[in-house]
């Protein structure tokens, strides 16, 4: 397979050409970026050994359609859905690291994506329908056979896995379910950002977005599709003082209230026992972001108040990997007809 | 007032010092430590200049009854059990930093201290029912007239400080409350602990303590202290990569689902308004843990879910002054008839 | 006096609003800044509490001169020369943080700044021969008697403090100096920039202007003023991930071999005995940033190889007080008539 | 071949068994700890995937020896010294990451390591003698033939790779060399130790161990042996708040101060041309030690001042891997008879 990265200086660019450059089922034939187009790979990351060393190439359809077969977009907002219609139309598959396809409505997103919608003027509802939402532990049938993968968010990947099997199985109540989420620096991207400097954001913390942030929608769509409800709940994201790594602490309320830390932990490892990236830990053994950092792995840990059948759910992703691109090459691998895990056998490298 | 400052050479002793070594109220006439004595302060800190440069001494009790009229006892849970009974019958007043007097049943203290219970033989149910908790802007009149203050724990600083207002007026429901805290790392003190190396905690995060943190008792001890109710909480403790700050993100239901966050923002603000070190902030402003750092300051922030008459409120705080040893100079003003916040008007340092 | 706080929302400007607002011998009477102009402080910076929460002007002459006896100009290179003569003409006293003029001739400024001289077509070549360079602790007089005060670089501060002594009594070499230099991020400034983000310089650290860095001639330059003969040494800044703090190391060698590490600290010890915020260690005792974080202090320790007269001298400051805004107190402070380290007497809240 | 990792609950056991899980041509048939025994490795470190899950073990010769052909020392200083001659005796080859057979006299050792040497009755004068010094990339025919390897200090490595063309072809002077270091809190290792907890050294640096830290001597050994003369250099660590990672600025003079930064870099080039985790940068161009982070590879950057001969060197590595458990595994590749590098191609994980 010939895979173009779109995007490629990028956090998830570098961590893209990081997780292909040594597979041997994928060639990197095109890197696309505009500020850097024209010059080299190795101009850029000379701490990245990529034998090919391609030059970064101004983003055009028609160049990305000429050198791959499949284009792994690593955009900010609204710019992917300007080029995914004529890849796709030159026969590409595309795999869409943005929010631009996470939405059946081009109408939500436009509601949630206000800012990036008065730019880019999109009408491709079609386009937003088709699009399948790339959580392959989930969704991995559609994912196999689509043209057009929309992988989710980080938030909405360490919330999601969790969740799947406690609301498709009514384990727990639909509502007052809450998720507070800690992520690593990275996931704000790489553009010069004075809330993203180091003297700004180390040494503290915050939250932002509260209410409203985006992947709240996010979270919600997928939620409500879950379980054929409309499900309402609180997300808040913080900002921590470190790179890498996301640790969503998710709270709610079993229905069946007799239920155990054991029954629930044995329940989330049962519908798991296949995914070798998925880790249900053992009841009272807590993740460290650090242990999946570097990894694809999502790490779980769940405990039950005995008193009132309220939960607790630990979930730890890197997020620059399990997080973003290390799902966008699950799905590749799903759409190449390749093994789900295939090249994402990683090292933490603890500490 | 001649103020002995017992467990010196940890972050509560630290921070006392720098909090009182230039306050002409107080002069420090006791440094209590039994790793470090006989050396003097100097010779621990070159780099914080203390111009009696004390002795540290063996800790005694009438050592310190010798030389000091007010004993602030920084020290482990447990040992101020087996100083504080003998200061206050020599006239001493004492302000405990630790968790011994902060329940009004010492077999409460009993079951969520059984560690330390095991290796104290305690029997002080008496000091334990006279022990005023020393929540400062709450709890004012009694400490002013007390002789045993019990500080709270970090963790309920952060929390019952929003709460407060909220649960005795019967704005909130008692039930389905939420603390999501994070703090860093000088929580956990300054003693050799392989879990706080920097090499372990640096650059990751995780939680602990899940349902079962003492501080959660604390919390629900006086949450159903406002209430008249039993109140059951779930509260989540996590340790951040950073060296001072907390903040708690509480989430619950608004009884009555129209208020605004507006609407909260003004209750809190007026609640608190003769309180000068309590922020309540603009809706929309959310606080760094850097804003609060270095002072005694708490900032508030209150958001309410429209859909649905849910809340989050953020509260940040420096884990070490307002959630520890500011708090307990508040308390020693108080106990001395100072204005509550003499001393205590600081500079962030930002950033 | 009235001050003007010209630059007010990089980190200098907060730096001098956090130093002289609750100073009684000034009164912040006008914040400038051209970004941020029209908002009030509170606005920018809610968690810093200013009395009279000025709004931020857009800079003029005028408008400074009109309220204020004093400017500190904490601006990018280049912008001071476009004020300053200005405001001396209308009789102000002018502090300037930036490096303007910190050299003799404005031809060699020209040379080592040449991108701001392409932009500013600076002929005051009067100025710079009239500016003092600002280090107080040398140079108390002139500054005493300046209308115009170039404020010295970070880096030359950490390492001039150490080595004036022993250059101007010819204690050590003039060749083969070397100051290998780390700094905390905020030397760097508080706007977006690509390479001061945590996710870029955390958990890293790596050197820069390797040789030709601007501040090299500045230290070469005063270093030659001190010994009368053409100094050439090696000066080596690295970025570490840290937000506040400097320490420079330096290496040389003694003329006389004899003397000891012990001899040395007694001759550094002796020259600063004046300056409170001169602190000269015991033999060794090597100091960390933190210990003089948040303070205008300067820690120094010497260590000589017996086998050979070489000599190592660490030297710590807050690269944002010492090495820039506190130090442009001091100059205040002289320039006003009062006590060199008025208003500086600070805590650095370990840990 | 069938690998002990003696030491395995540290940080380079860790790294150890991060390493060579995954080599097929090594199979960890051994882990050993002292106080981990009797556990299961997933039961110390559930994150990190070892198929065989081995039970720790108490340390002995005799399950050492009965297991494994080849046992990796991850010892403090003193022990493997306890272990080495028995190891050999029953046929297995040793590969030590202490610093018991660094120095060819034992004498030595025992004045540099006078704790230790306290401890440890030492008279294997024999097995100094014979130990080879494993710094692959200049010493590959001794270590191939070794039965006992003595891995180099993270510092020495750092300095001994870029100095050892210059020194041993003389084109520098052997005088006046200076290595200021700077090490992450990794090197520190994973015991409980006050001076290594976040909340001491976060957000600040030191210096410490200036003139004798124990690998001057180590470096001075080395570069004397290389040049035929005694060394004496300075050399000066610095602890970093960051986990891992080393950067060594080394500063000397040239023979012929005409020479470039051009000419250096060409000539440090050359040498190392065989090898692929040797990688001198262009001119200009500094490494981070995020840039070598999680890989075997050293970055080295040489800059020339034109003016008067003297260069600077950077050299980047990862202080656990490249400074200690990547090398001991080339050590192992080559006394297996296996290439230089194998299963040593990592990925850096930027950022």
């Amino acid at each position: 397979m010939n895979v173009a990265i779109v995007g490629a200086t990028g956090y998830g660019g570098i961590q893209a050409v990081n997780l292909l450059r040594d597979n041997k089922n994928y060639k990197i034939t095109y890197l696309g970026g505009n500020k850097s187009s024209g010059s080299k790979w190795s101009d850029n990351f000379p701490f990245i050994n990529l034998e090919s060393d391609n030059l970064i190439e101004k983003i055009s359809i028609d160049s990305i359609a000429e050198k791959a077969n499949i284009a792994l977009l690593c955009l900010p907002n609204g710019i992917s859905s300007t080029l995914t219609r004529g890849l796709l139309e030159k026969g590409l598959k595309v795999i869409d690291l943005s929010a631009d396809y996470r939405y059946k409505s081009l109408d939500e997103w436009k509601k949630v994506y206000s800012n990036e919608a008065a730019i880019y003027n999109r009408d491709d509802y079609d386009l937003c329908k088709e699009a399948v939402y790339g959580l392959p532990e989930i969704n991995k049938n559609d994912i196999s056979n689509a043209r057009l993968v929309a992988c989710p968010g980080c938030y909405p990947t360490s919330a999601l896995i969790p969740l799947f099997p406690l609301l498709s199985q009514g384990i727990i109540d639909n509502e007052g379910i809450i998720i507070d989420s800690k992520s690593g620096t990275s996931g704000g991207g790489r553009e010069a950002n004075q809330k993203l400097l180091f003297s700004e954001c180390g040494d503290g913390l915050s939250a932002y977005g509260l209410i409203n942030h985006r992947h709240s929608s996010e979270i919600e769509q997928i939620a409500s599709l879950i379980t054929g409800s409309d499900i309402e709940l609180l997300f808040t994201p913080h900002l921590m003082p470190m790179t890498r790594g996301m640790l969503s602490t998710i709270y709610g309320r079993l229905r069946d209230p007799g239920l155990t830390s054991s029954d629930c932990r044995i329940l989330l490892d049962n519908f798991y026992r296949n995914n070798s990236n998925i880790k249900v830990l053992p009841v009272d053994v807590y993740p460290s972001t650090k242990w999946v950092r570097n990894t694809n792995e999502i790490h779980l840990s769940v405990k039950v108040d005995n008193r009132n059948g309220r939960f607790i759910i630990l979930s730890a992703i890197d997020n620059l990997i399990k997080g973003q691109t290390g799902q966008a090459v699950q799905n590749l691998n799903l759409i190449s007809g390749l093994p789900l895990n295939n090249g994402l056998e990683m090292v933490n490298h603890y500490p």
